[in-house]
């Protein structure tokens, strides 16, 4: 059988994290104990959120720290080649959360999730609409944001894996779409690709507050904040009364190695009555049969493109990691292993 | 007929507000247009919330920045005496906002409503426990925060005029209450008078951090957040899953000339799936008289009492109002005029 292969966390990063944070290492292929089973990994997943627990002492109520020389943790799709638990067979596909390597043992928890390919559906369709981030842009959106139709709906990071659903998911339901980028080129994409209503690139003039005061003046009433830090306190100011702010992650402040930067206009909040909720698609695992069949038949009438930015190797796992924090990538980033 | 008098903001507070930002002044009682009827004000009602439009450009969604040399916009409680209004007759009872004046004319609008007195309910129930600090109590308590039963709720200013009551509410609904306040006198006041499980002087040791820790070790599950700033900010590590944060007021930044300060730790909302919310009594205002149904009983039973701190003239309103900015007082601040 052929050798095991890891990508390990082998320093902290200094501010922005680089590929020399990481090391891509041979290793055996471990044996089996009962309950467990071996999934060699078609792709790993490559998910923003991650790299807040890659910093010293980032250990929280939801992940520990990553610790030092080990695998980085990632949500994989692979398939079941080895045996000692009842559930999964040989041969079966699964989705959940190992690590950054070619083979992984795993016994059933860490959202380990059977899945079903063909008919339609692709196995990169099980890492982006119809994996975790597509359940995050579906609750977000449905069950924090309770977007209904006519809301007005500002995605940040809206070329990323989760905003790229995001916005066509907010259109489908009704909302008009507003993207935030950070180039031309990833606008132009927005409107041609996500059929996003109007696009703000961050980045130019007139800068962000001047252009959501024009495409919004009677305000937000969705933000799907994706970014966290600045950007979120440049939005408050321009929600609508009862506005829903979506906090499903906070890019900006991932590199921030101590605390995230302040946010100033929570007051916002009060005079707009409105409401910032935090969640984690992970709550919602008992909805995604439910949410699935929902968001298939979307793909199914081709309301609903599922972009990815795919590299191959598991080599190259750590710099496209970095790409996409950078935002490199368009849509859902993965990793092609076999 | 006697003169009129109030007290106008006179100058711009630069930091702290203090009593020489004030002026009192005689003027006349106006004349009555068709529509308009005329308030003799038995009391003030201070509120700590309108300390942030007496700065300049302060205006929002909600009020506008109150203007120099005009009376102090504010909630009071009068007796109708003179009236060109179909609605209002000359001897009824009103609540709603006019300003710091012996007489105001008003027109209904500016959440003016009738209020009756007698069978145990008094004028200053009617501005505490029945005016718009109950009101906010009780709302904030159980619709943005949807306290129920073995709720830990964690209250800050929790000597104030809507803290004062937010405790009581919260022991009546059955959950564990823990009030936060600023000296030792207040935390014995919180435990013998409003029935706190638990107290915080958040100036002393260990610090409000450590102190919360100990107290909830298993979380925050409704943060009634009457301070904001720092305060909120070392709260929020100490969430529990799916907390609620009762956004109402923000004393602590009042003074702030400029910008709030940051709160650096919203992603905490991410990880416990928590939510902070915003309100105003105001929005609330078809649903007052269920409200007070429910929150009458609870006076009746002896369950809730209504702390105020009283003083007497319209001479003493601004030193009252700095005082209370300085939380110098134990439950509703009131100025009785008449």
């Amino acid at each position: 059988m052929e050798k095991n292969q890891k990508v390990v966390l082998s320093s902290r990063p200094e501010g922005e994290l680089k590929a020399v944070n990481f090391q891509l290492l041979d290793c055996d292929i471990p044996s089996l104990s009962d309950g467990q089973f071996l999934i060699k990994n078609h792709y790993l997943s490559l998910d923003a959120g991650f790299r807040q627990w890659m910093n010293e002492g980032a250990s929280d109520n939801y992940l520990a720290a990553m610790p030092l020389n080990e695998a980085v943790q990632s949500i994989v799709l692979g398939e079941v080649v080895e045996s000692r638990h009842a559930d999964y067979a040989v041969g079966a596909f699964v989705v959940g959360r190992t690590a950054w390597e070619r083979y992984s043992v795993a016994d059933g928890s860490d959202l380990m999730t059977c899945i079903e390919l063909g008919s339609g559906v692709s196995a990169e369709h099980h890492l982006s609409v119809l994996g975790p981030s597509g359940m995050t842009a579906y609750f977000g959106l449905t069950d924090i944001g309770r977007a209904k139709r006519g809301d007005t709906v500002l995605v940040s990071a809206a070329a990323g894996g989760v905003g790229s659903l995001v916005g066509q998911m907010a259109k489908i339901l009704g909302c008009r779409t507003i993207g935030i980028s950070s180039s031309g080129e990833k606008c132009q994409w927005l409107k041609s690709e996500l059929r996003y209503d109007d696009v703000i690139n961050y980045k130019s003039e007139p800068g962000l507050a001047q252009s959501i005061q024009e495409l919004a003046p009677n305000g937000v009433d969705v933000y799907f904040d994706n970014v966290g830090g600045e950007m979120l306190d440049t939005v408050l100011p321009h929600l609508a009364l009862k506005a829903r702010v979506i906090l499903c992650g906070a890019i900006s402040q991932y590199d921030a190695s101590g605390k995230h930067a302040g946010v100033h206009n929570l007051w916002e909040l009060i005079t707009k009555r409105a409401r910032a909720e935090g969640f984690m698609f992970s709550d919602y695992v008992d909805d995604y049969e439910e949410a699935s069949a929902v968001i298939g038949q979307w793909i199914a009438e081709g309301k609903l493109n599922a972009p990815v930015s795919i590299t191959d190797g598991i080599a190259t796992t750590a710099a496209a990691f970095c790409d996409m924090l950078a935002g490199k990538n368009l849509g859902k980033s993965i990793v092609r292993l076999f």
